[in-house]
Formats: C-alpha cells, sequence, structure tokens
C-alpha cells in the first residue's frame, strides 16, 4: 500500500512513485511511437488510407467501459473484502485475548497468558505467508520456538491448524460444565478468525474469472492502436499527446485493478499484510500488558508491504 | 475455472484456452462474411443501399450497454454469492470437526471421529453431485462405504439428510444437560452448513429471469447484424475487422455472463466444484491427523473442473 | 418463471413464450404504424416538418439511461431479497425439524412430529396466499384438517400465528431448565422463519415508489413517440423498422422491471411460489421419513407458478 | 407512500396525484417562457448569439449523469435502509410478544401481557414521533395512559427509555438462574428492536453531505438554463416542448431523490410511518388475542402517511 | 457535516457555505484566465492553432466517467460504513448500559452505575481523538478523572484498553456459574463496541488506494485544461464560462470525495464526530437517570464537528 501524505493538486500532477506508470511505460512509449508515426504518414499504412472515423471509437468505447467499470469493481470488491476479512482478524483476536484475561481460570498465569497470545498472533502470521506463498518458518519461529514451529511448519494448512491448538487448550482449561458458556464465548471468537482465514483462502484461490481479463485486454489494447488512426485527422500533430494519455488512462486502470484483485501480493497497490499482521501482534500483546513492537513505517518508496 | 499465471501484456492478446472464444466462432465468422459482403456492395442489399447512420448505433448502443451491465452485473453477483457459500461450507466443516476433536465427549476414538468427518465430508460431495446433476453414488462409496451409500443415495435432498444424520449422532453423544452448550455450538456449524446448501439450491433453481436473457440476446445480434451496414461507408475495407471486433467484445461478454451465471455448471468459466470439495476433504482430514489426498491441479487446457 | 433447457443462439432470437412480447404487442403495433406514417410523410404533420436532430435524442437518451438503470436494479433487487428470504424460509423449516427430530422429548412419537412438520409446512404456503392475495383455506384445510383451519383463518397474520403455536408446543415439551438451550436453539430457528415472513411482507407492502414508476413511464413513451421523426431523414424506410426495434427493447425492459419489481404477483417472471412452497413440503416431510409429494412441473408455457 | 393500482399504459401517461410535478411546477414554467423566448429570439440574447453546440451539452450531461445516478442510488438506498429498520422492528416485535406469551413466568396473567405488549407498541409510536418531529403525548396517552406518558415524554431518546423499561420488567419476572437463557432470549428481540431505533436515528441525523446536493442542483439548473439555447438551431419551434419535457425528468428526478433520501418525511414518497406502526400494533395485538384496530387506508389522493 | 435547512430551489443555486466551492477556487480562476485568454488567441498558442475536436473529448470523457463514479462511490462507501460504526456503537453502548441496569449484581449501587457508564462514554471520546489523530487527554480526564486518564493515555490502543476493563469490571461482578449468561449477553455488546472501533480504525488505516487517487486526479485536470481548445471554436466568447462551469463540477466532485473518504478529518463533509460522541455520552447518562449536557449545535458557518 502506498501510503503519502496528501499533495497539493498541482504536485499531485507530477507524482512518480504509487502511480502506476513505472510499470507500464514499455506500452506507453510503443504507442507515442505509433501515433507519431501515423502523424508522419497523415494515418496511411503503405500508402493506404486508414478509413477510421471518431463514431467507430464512440460505438466500441461504450464496451469497453462496460469492461473497465465491472473489472474494476470486481477487483476493488476483492481489495475490501480482503481488507475487511484481516480487520476483523483483529478483532476477534483481541476479543479472545481480552476474553481470556478476563474469564479463563488461570489467567494470572503469565506464562499461559503469553502462549496462548502467541498462537492467535502466530496464526496472524502464517496466514500472511500461507497467502503470498512465502515461507512462515522464520515467523513461526520467532513466535512459538523453533520446535513448536517444526512441528506445524507442514501442514497444509497451518493456521487452522493453530487455531484447532488454541480451541484445544481453552477447553482443556474450562471443562467443567460450570464453564461452558466461558467456553462458547471463546469458540466464537475463534470461530471467526477461522471464517476470515477461510474468506481469505477463498479470495486467494477465485480470481475474476479469466475470461474477463483477457476480453478486458483486448478491448483495450485495440482501442488504443486504433485511436492514433482515429484522431490523426482531427488532432494532427497533438495525436501522440492525446494518444498517450487516453491510452495512459486506459491502461493504468486495468494495471491498478490487476494489482487490486490480487490484494495478498506485494505489488504496490496490495494490502500491506506486514503491517496489518505487525498491528495484530502490537495489539494483542498490550491486552496483555506486555512491551509491544514498534508501528512498520513506509520504506523509501512510500510503500508499506 | 481457468488457472493460468498472468501473461505479459502482449502474449495476453493471443491467448486461445480460457477465452471463450471456441465456444462463439460460428457466429464471428458469419458476421465476418456478412460485413465483408457489405463493403463489396458498399452497403446494399438488392442494389438498395441500407440508410443506417452511426447516429442511430450511438441510441441503440445506449440500451444496449444497460442490458449488458445488467445482465453481466446479475451474472457475476451468482458467481460470487455460489463461491462464498461453498468458501462458508469449508468454513463451517472445519469449525465442526475441530470443535467435535475438542468438546464432545468419545472424541478420543478414532473411529467415531473418522465416522463424522466422513459424513462431513460425503455432505460436500453430495452437494456438489446434485448442484451439477451427476451421479453421487462413487463418491458416497468412496466415502461412507457401499451400504450406507445405498441408504441414502435415492434422497431427494441427499446433503440436508446427511446432516440430519450428523446432528443425530452428535445429540446422542451430548445429551446430559451438562452437554447443553457444547451440543448448541455444534448445531450452529450444521445449521452453517445447511444455509451453504439452501444458498446453493436457490442459486440453482433460480436463474436470472428469461425475459432478461431474450432480450439481451436480441439486442446483441441486432446490433451486431446492423453493424456493418452502419460502419460500411465511414470505414470502408476495414468495416469486417472492426464488425468482427466489436461482435467479439459484445458477443464474448454475453457467452461469459451465461457460463458465469450458471456457477455449477462445468464450462470453463464456472466454479471448479471438483476442487472446492477435495480442498474440503483435505482440511477435515488433516484436522484429524490424518493422511491426506493430493489437491487438484489444473488440466492440460489450464482448466480446473 | 420461466424454466426453459437453453436454447441455440438462433433459436434464441425467436422465442415467443417467456418473452415478454405477448404484453407489449398493442403499443408496437401502434409505434410501427406511426413510423410508417412518419416515413411516408417525411417527418412532416400537417406539412410542417417535425425538427428533431439526433442529437437531441442522445442528450435524452442519458436520463432515460439514468432511470431505466435504476429502476431494473431496483426491482431486480425486490426480486432477489424476496426469493432469498423464502430460501432461508426452506433453511429454518429444514433446520427446525431436525433439530426436533434430534433433541425435542416425545420426539419418537410420529404424530407429533407430523403435527409439528405440518404446522411448519402450513405456514409456508400461508405465506404464499397472503402475500398472493389468495384464499389460504383449501391449503389449510388440506395439511392442518378442516378443524384447524377454520380457527385460524380468518387471523391478519396467519403464517405468523402458526408460529407462534409451534413455539407454544415446543415450549410445553422443553419446560425444565435442563432444555433451557434446546428451547433457545428452536426458538432461533422460528424467530429465522419469523425474518422471512417479515421480509415478505415488507416487500409486498413498499413497492418502489410510485413517482419513480411515472416518470420512467413516460421517459420511455415520450422518447419511443418523438424516435420516428428523428431518425427519419437519416433512415428512411429503414425507420419502422429501427423504431420498432428500440422500442421494444425499451418498453420491453420497463414491463420485465414491473414484473420483477412484484415477485410475489403470477406474472411469468415473477417468482414460483407455488413450487417453493412445495418443496419445503418436500424436503421437511423426507426429513420426517415420510412419503414426499412429487416436484412441481412447469407447464406448457414453460411457467412455473 | 403513494398507493395505486397499477394503471394501463396509456393511462399512466397522465396521471397528476403522485408524480412529482406538483412541486415543481413553477420551475417548469419558467423555463417554459424562457425557451419560448429563445424561439423568438432564434437563441440571442440583447441581439447576440448564443454560442451553444449540442456537443457542449454531451458534454456537460456526462457529469450530470454520474451526479444524477450517484444521488439518486444514496437517497433510494437511505429509504430502503429505513424502509428495513422498520421491518425490522415489527419482526422483532412480534418475536419477544411470541416469546413472552410462551416462555415468561406470569405469561397467564392478561394484565401483565397486555403492559408489555403496550410499551412495545409505545416505542413504534414513540420512534415515528422522534423521526418526524412530532408530539408523541397523544399517542403514548392512548396507549399507556396519561401517568406513564407524562413520566416518559420528556426524555431525549424516549423509545430506548421505553425498551429499558421493558427490559426491566422482563429480568424481574426472569430472575432466577433457570430462567437464564430465558432471560438471554428476551433480551436479544429487545436489543433487535434498539437497532432499529439507532438505525433509524442515524439515518435522520446524518443526511447525504451537503455539498452533493449543491452540486447536483446547480448543475441540473445550468443544464436546463442553457438547454434552449443549444436546441433552438435544430428543434425551431419545438425547443419549448423538448426542454420543458427534458428539464422535467431532471428536475422531477432532483425532486424524487430529495423526498426519497428524508424517509422519515410526510412527503408524498417518503414511508408511510402512520401506517407501519399501525400493522406493528395490530400484529402485536393479535398475537395477544386482543382486538385489532383496523389497517390504515390511503386518503383521497392515494397517499398513506 | 454541514446542516443547514433545506433551502429553497432557487437560493440553492447561490449558496456558498457548504459547497466546496471556498477550496477549489484557485484552480476555478486559473482554469478561467486560461480559457479567456484562448478566446483572444482563437484557440490558438504561439500562433498555432490547436487542434481538438469535440469528438476527442467524448472519448476522453469516457473514462472520466468511470473513474468519477468509481472514485465517488467507493469515497461515499467509506462514510456510510464509517457513520454505520458510529452508530453501532452508540446501540452496543445503550444496550450495555441498559443491560447492566437490568442485570447485573449491585447494579443499584449508584456510583459502581456511573463508573462502569463513564467508560464506555470514554472509549467513545477516545476512539474520536485515536480517528482525528488529537488529544485525548482533556476528555479522558473530564470523564474519568486525572489519575484514570493518566494510567491509560499512553497506550496505544486506548478505545480497546478500555473496554478490556470493563469486561474485566464486568466479569468480576458476574462470576459466580449462575452469572454465565449474563456475563455473555453483556460480553457480546463489549465486542459489538470492539468491532466498531476495529472497523474504524481499519477505514482509517486503508485509504482508497493512491494510484486511484492519482490517475483520476491527472485526468480531471488534463481533460479542464484541454477544454477551452476543444470549445473555443463552438462556443466562441461563452468558452470561459462553459469551461468554469464544467471544470467547477469535476474539480468540486473529486473535493467532495476526497474530503468524505476521510470521515473521520474535520472537513465541512465529514463525519461530526464531536456531535456523536456528545449523543453517546447524552443517551447512556440518560439511561442512568443522570442529567445530560446539551446537544451539539452547528456553528456560524453551519458546520457541526
Amino acid at each position: 500500500m502506498i501510503v503519502r501524505p496528501m499533495q497539493s493538486w498541482f504536485r499531485m500532477l507530477f507524482i512518480w512513485n504509487g502511480s502506476v506508470l513505472q510499470t507500464i511505460i514499455p506500452q506507453l512509449i510503443l504507442l507515442g511511437l505509433l501515433s507519431t508515426l501515423a502523424v508522419f504518414t497523415h494515418g496511411t499504412v503503405f500508402g493506404e488510407k486508414i478509413p477510421l472515423s471518431p463514431a467507430s471509437f464512440t460505438l466500441f468505447g461504450l464496451t469497453l467501459a462496460v469492461f473497465l467499470v465491472f473489472r474494476n469493481n470486481a477487483s476493488y470488491a476483492r481489495f475490501i473484502e480482503a481488507r475487511t476479512a484481516w480487520g476483523n482478524f483483529l478483532i476477534a483476536a483481541r476479543a479472545l485475548t481480552s476474553q481470556i484475561l478476563s474469564y479463563v481460570p488461570g489467567r494470572e498465569n503469565r506464562e499461559l497468558k503469553l502462549l496462548l497470545a502467541n498462537e492467535i498472533i502466530a496464526a496472524a502470521y502464517a496466514l500472511k505467508h500461507q497467502l503470498r506463498g512465502s515461507d512462515a518458518t522464520e515467523d513461526l519461529k520467532r513466535i512459538l520456538g523453533p520446535q513448536r514451529a517444526r512441528a506445524i511448519q507442514d501442514k497444509a494448512y497451518v493456521p487452522v491448524y493453530l487455531l484447532k491448538d488454541v480451541r484445544n487448550r481453552l477447553a482443556h482449561l474450562c471443562q467443567t460444565a460450570d464453564h461452558g458458556s466461558i467456553r462458547w464465548m471463546l469458540d466464537t471468537q475463534i470461530n471467526e478468525m477461522e471464517k476470515c482465514i477461510g474468506a481469505c483462502e477463498r479470495i486467494k484461490s477465485t480470481p475474476i474469472p479469466f475470461a474477463y481479463s483477457v476480453l478486458l485486454h483486448r478491448s483495450v489494447y485495440a482501442y488504443c492502436l486504433f485511436l492514433p488512426f482515429g484522431l490523426v485527422d482531427s488532432s494532427e500533430y497533438l495525436t501522440p499527446v492525446l494518444c498517450v494519455f487516453i491510452s495512459y488512462t486506459l491502461i493504468a486502470l486495468e494495471a491498478i485493478a490487476n494489482e487490486v484483485a490480487d490484494p495478498f501480493g506485494v505489488a504496490p497497490n496490495a494490502l500491506p499484510l506486514d503491517a496489518i499482521a505487525r498491528t495484530i501482534e502490537r495489539s494483542v500483546l498490550e491486552l496483555c500488558d506486555e512491551d509491544i513492537p514498534a508501528e512498520l513505517e513506509p520504506g523509501s518508496s512510500y510503500q508499506l508491504t
């Protein structure tokens, strides 16, 4: 995620970091060259005039807009749902910790308290690594110790397995009938965390149907490719400027939508899972009255991962 | 579902598998021929000029866009809802398994544990077959054994019947008043699974109202049919290219929307129910510390069923 | 609801049943005549040319599109919400039945079991009749017997009254403190059904604000009425074809939206409440291991009521 | 709310009551005069031609459409949410009444029953008056008696205060540990009603941000004001007809959106809170087997308040 | 939030406070100057005609509309979600207070009652300050006393910490098994408040992806910059008026969307957190039958903070 203080309206026009401009420079240069060529040849190819009226573009623009809107909305909905799932994980992790500290027999025992808190934190980190396809070993070792980390790191669904363990421990602590309602209260929060995990797995494993991406991609590029020949008669030497700018908006929107649709990636516009996992760690530890690590800060290119 | 690694922007333009191009080739060829004919006859039919100005297309394009947007959004909403229902089934199946392993008296008994786990898994497979209209016998036999499979395979609503059985068994295990809250906890997860089943049945049994499909279909084809005569004057020999491309985007969008609106089908853009059911099986078994089968991989045409 | 197997793209263009064409034939004929007249008079009325340029239609088309999109989305949202409410009724009815069979003391008593199951089924049928404004007596007699039917048929809110009765009976069966959690579990499902009833009543009693319908209606017809005079200059003898087709798409969309916005009606695109109530009956009875009636099949005009 | 039987397509074009035409007549007459003037002066002002091409309107129409769609959707979402909150109030009121009648000790006491039922009904009426800013005294007196009415009418949040009272009484009736689950069940419904109250207060106290209204308002009127000068060249003497009609659709949509955005008002397209409160009263009393008052009927101008 | 009584349609056109006009005056003046210049030079720059046809603007306007709609909807969704979270905080605060007064042992003790009520109120104020990045010390001191304020003011997540304290105290008061269900009931409301806190933190920490803002910003300004050269031929001396007005609508919409997307800010169109926190205080105190402070009123510029 890009974290930048709001710029003045003027400086905002010339920002480089955080716009997606970097990733689409090659295509824009190609289109710039093509349209410059079109200006010099007055829109002819091999001496033959390319007959494209602006009206055709209006027709075509219609379906293009339909695709762009759909694709962008669907992508952003994924982003928001993923963010909400992580937000709910934080909420449930806090609630569970706070409930343990208020209700569970043996809650005065600092070791037990920390053991449970760490398993909750470890589940958050394990989820992050599972979603990004990265290796969770380091984080698990740091939080749970090397022995426990080794025991679970080969599981296919590590976060769920960790939560099963939390549930098991708590069931042990609250096994009398008198603790029935406490057990259930705690179970509800564990279940809440499992829902977040399940939601993230679902988003990860089911992208927007591939055919939509192909169709939008082709429409965008076909549109950009034809554009110089449609504009050259009326816009003359301004054609390259207009073409590159319009192409920029279209290709950039597709690029942003791509990044946002894969919210667990590490692209500049994906979710800052590192920072979110850290917040979960901080908040759970603070509730336990432990020292808390510092918040993550955006790096030099204003990116928070 | 099509599972392909993201391609470069250039190769994405020429992908064959996973675009819906295969299914709409005949219509596109017909439209290509028609527009070529229109070029040769300069837009006349039996010597009579077809008077279609681009302005008419703008008017018509408006309602077309309204239909396309609606139809596509409604279809995708069905896809997402269906996927979410299956995702929730996985979440509830995990929670129920994990709760059984933590709370139910007799949970040390491996046989009992597996019996319950298998009924949950069988419900997922039975749901898949019910939604696809395929025969569940093979899967039920494999998971529950031939005797049990025979007893339930003729039921009209097999998954619900299986869950009733799970509920019954658990009620038996937790029948003292002391187990009241545990019984309810388990019941909540069974209820959650029944909600997913009900949601899938609803999506399956209530398509998007038929009249919408007819209206969109007619609008799309009428538009594509008139297009060559509207463009031939201004686009000359480029008409076939433009017509086929615009028709491609329109007809392809309709085709994708059709596939996506029937998310339990086996079309390339439908849900990969086989893979999802396998994930449920894997996750439930892993929680029971049993060996787990391999994940399903996409086949040669990148399709996951 | 229209239930038809998917047609080939070609046959789909000429379908009669299930399109709304039947209900809007008179208007289309009138508009056809009007535009034919406009062709013959070259767009003059009493010798005076009607000065309408296509540009005016673009301006006007904009607000028309805004209205159409809104009206259609609002209507479809009602349809979906109504369908979901009925789907949730089925889910809750199943859950309640299944819970009664697993937990309630005296559940071995077949008569008691059936009595409760029948009251649930009767509530579904009573809701259907309440929403359609039809007479529930026949169905209530069939399911509950004539005596009971007579006692409740004059209530203003029959389904709610029936569920109160179910709640009462269950409260009676589970009145010791030990049954506290079971009582509540059952109550939750009854409450769920009451939510579905309330949602349906709400949809029924609060249509889309009338002023929207009036505004859209006037816009559509004004547009269709002016259309021939706007197109006649550029489209000449094709004007009637274009006008009738564009009018067809607009008026048909309004007609579909009207049908869909009243989802409890008996129009071809309304919900098949008969079939849904039957499904509820089937599923509840199957859970009780009773014989189940056949599913309803669409009639000769492919309509399921 | 306007309640009218569906009219034939033809009569629907000339309806007066229930369209918002009444409230916007002055503006339309002004615009009609202006456009008539523009026709006579051939689009000149003080002898100077106003140079406005239809293309400018297309540009401008774009942002106008964006505003209209947003404003209308946001308004309608408020309307629907408000209606749903009231619908949920009804559902919770019914559930609470029905639960009291089934579970609460002392439920055979008719006086107690009615006392609780009346407090629920009074909360509904008090909410109505709070939202409309009207005086609740009359209704509170009628339902609760003058003494009780006097004690609460000066509270800032009467409905919440009434529900606190219901909660208190029920807590009193169910104070043994055995009644723990019943107490909670009842509390859940009271909580549900408090949610509805909170939702309504939220809608009431947070209108759509004012700047949106200003921006849309100015855009609509600027558009309507410029329209005659843009159309006069191509539409000649038809200009007033077109201008008034297009202005009618735009201004009417803004007017409807305004009414709908304030769903607790008494405008023709606001919610019929009187009728809804009456339905709550009827349904709660019917569950108590008491006589029920008649439903409210729309008045002479088809309006239900 | 701007709170103004509805104005007549005419005065609404000339409102200054509450429109965003103030914040965008400089840009509008610049664009006004530019377009005046364009009129005087007849659209030439350094004697060279800038060839921009209105058709190019139609093409460009399309993507602009797509961006504007998306950006505005996403912003408003944040506003609504933030408002709803605060609304739910109020609902949960009321429910918790009312439950404490009805069920908790020792509820007759006024001091205890007020202590708990004040912690709830303090959580609301602490949340406000956390979201606005302002200093909570003053408010905490006023509500909780200086000693308690000092103990918690350095926590990273003050509101969550306060609620943990409430939970702890309540756990203490209801620690026997008999109070199991009461404890849980209360816990549910605390959890509800924690959800609201989590939701607000999520909205605050995850803005709309930065790249969207950049892209929209550039599109809007590029469009406004080119506009005079595209309109000057057809609109002549009217160009500045049209350009400034169209630019006003575009830039104002972007400005409003910016304010609304940061709903916890202090811009005129952000949420009135001061007033909402006061309402929470008032309602909780009224339930405790304590004196309540006055509601906040909008200041001289009609703004409620």
